[in-house]
């Protein structure tokens, strides 16, 4: 009764399942099934000792600097927030009010629906076309449209809209593009030349996905600094804690563990795609750390559910006019051999 | 030009200022100037090693169950946030529209009067009586009133109004009020048992000032569970981390730790008052850990500049209509001794 009617309304964003047990195969929310870099952990713990009494550095300037250097752009053009979650709500609520328009493709994430919905704003899905590639009606300028996300590569489908195609998009909308690059690390090429170029395309990204550390909450914003200066007067006074602003500074420090995460989860990526591909599902070429797998004529909740009694995680999802698939996540190649043996066993 | 007219419009919050250098007498930010229990740096750690590559839980449920056996009340009474900046954020948007309107007292926290900003909303002040008590103007239902903030211990004052009191206005309210109990573990008593007797009363509390964790960023909420249900729809996904989480339920759970040092800080701020009304301040008695000092006829922004040419850090306000003051955080007993010497030398 106290509340504003569109937050009353909403049905509210469901994360993925999180079992409470570690006994479990759990390729459901693409996270990093290995350990992060031990000079992440080194550095939370010096963190920790040297005390938490004072308030951390409000613009998280030590994860700033170094983040600037491995990026090759100046620390200014860095907004750090707690999980890119942060990010995508400050981003939101700087630029869309009650009845303006936010722009997202289809399928994609869901949350930035939510985020809409938060603002009391509008959100409109354009979908992909048939090859997940994006069509003109992604770069039309509509009536209050003031911002768009583009998740690159996407979820559920891990696929990649070519830059040259983002930066052609970008010059004809009339507002920011926000590319959410969560997944970029898996994929062959990213965005982030193109925010020097252009002044509407932004890049977000998080430490969750390639830097095995979503328990940490820390995620990015790459912009031009005069954007940068208006989000700094939404975001929370110290919304990154002393540890995580540490400990991020660490992972994007060690490129060497980076480098050899990555060409693990590429390698059993492939496995994946090949396996599943050879038991009759349609899997799309994948540039994240999970693969989106369909397959006509069999209906896929009923495996899920199979696959979760075997005490094995993944992702159903169902898209309204788009239908239904299996998104799985790139885990140890053990957890990969135990879905495949269990998959096999049910459609095989 | 992207940017929502409130926005571009906001100057934006500015917090106390966080000089770099660690020789300094920091007594501007009400930190606490204790280390926190080692309770919470070993289950920092634990947290760490660990492995953090894992979403935490969404909800926080450690720091949950551990809040609610030490507040008497169940885990979904309770709504933890990245600090308690995060929560005041999370109520805002949840319960203030554009156009809305929002309460507070003054003078108090700036803070306040930010959020409704960024909701594109009105922020109205209703000053506290010359005692720091408040008058019936602060339940009166004005028209689109959605909110009531009401800091207590307030800052910059210290002052603490009787739960009675805030029951009592509380009841004439048609809307909720959230008391933000940022310093209640210095003070007499609080309003935890008002929240199950009244709906409308909600507490906040933070672990930044007398668990001594300002840089772990932790806060919670109280509030009963249909209203925790819908804040939950506006929150991010994964608000706290796993090392908040757990550092945050270990802070809880050392009792003696708080305790003692509650006993230091009381102890330093009866020599502090003491000394700072010898000089011929103003102190009205706090229930907090700092003090507020006047003194009619002293220019004060100068002795505030003498200070910190001396490295010797408080907070000087001016409030429109008020007058100015400075707001000393209570340190530790060395760090009082050398800002009453200094004191003295420039006032004497």
């Amino acid at each position: 009764m106290y509340f504003r009617p569109n937050i009353d309304a909403m049905a509210g964003y469901v994360p993925g399942e999180q079992p409470g047990t570690d006994r479990v195969v759990k390729l459901n929310t693409n996270e990093n099934p290995y350990p992060c870099s031990p000079d992440v952990v080194e550095a939370i713990e010096r963190a920790a000792r040297a005390g938490l009494g004072r308030y951390p550095n409000p613009m998280g300037q030590p994860f700033r600097e170094r983040a600037a250097e491995v990026l090759g752009v100046e620390p200014d053009w860095i907004l750090c927030g707690n999980g890119s979650d942060d990010i995508l709500t400050i981003v939101t609520r700087a630029l869309v009010g009650e009845g303006d328009l936010l722009r997202l493709p289809y399928p994609s994430y869901i949350l930035y629906k939510t985020l809409a919905e938060l603002q009391n704003a509008r959100a409109e899905e354009v979908p992909f076309e048939s090859d997940w590639s994006l069509s003109e009606a992604f770069a039309t300028g509509g009536d209050r449209l003031r911002l768009v996300f583009l998740p690159n590569p996407n979820s559920p489908s891990g696929t990649f809209v070519p830059p040259a195609r983002i930066l052609e998009l970008a010059e004809r909308l009339p507002c920011p593009l926000l590319v959410d690059e969560a997944y970029v690390d898996f994929a062959e090429t990213n965005c982030m030349e193109l925010v020097a170029r252009c002044e509407r395309i932004m890049v977000s990204r998080t430490l969750s996905k390639s830097y095995s550390l979503a328990g940490l909450r820390f995620g990015y914003l790459v912009a031009q600094p005069h954007l940068i200066e208006q989000f700094v007067k939404v975001k929370d006074s110290y919304n990154c804690d002393s540890l995580a602003v540490a400990g991020a500074a660490a992972a994007l420090g060690d490129g060497a563990w980076l480098a050899e995460n990555r060409a693990k989860i590429l390698a059993t990526r492939a496995r994946l795609t090949d396996r599943v591909r050879k038991l009759g599902f349609k899997v799309v070429d994948s540039q994240a750390n999970f693969v989106w797998a369909t397959k006509e004529g069999t209906p896929l909740r009923p495996v899920f559910e199979r696959l979760k009694q075997q005490r094995i995680y993944v992702r159903y999802m169902n898209y309204a006019g788009w239908g239904e698939g299996l998104r799985i996540s790139v885990g140890t190649d053990e957890q990969i051999d135990a879905f495949l043996a269990e998959i096999e066993r049910i459609v095989g």
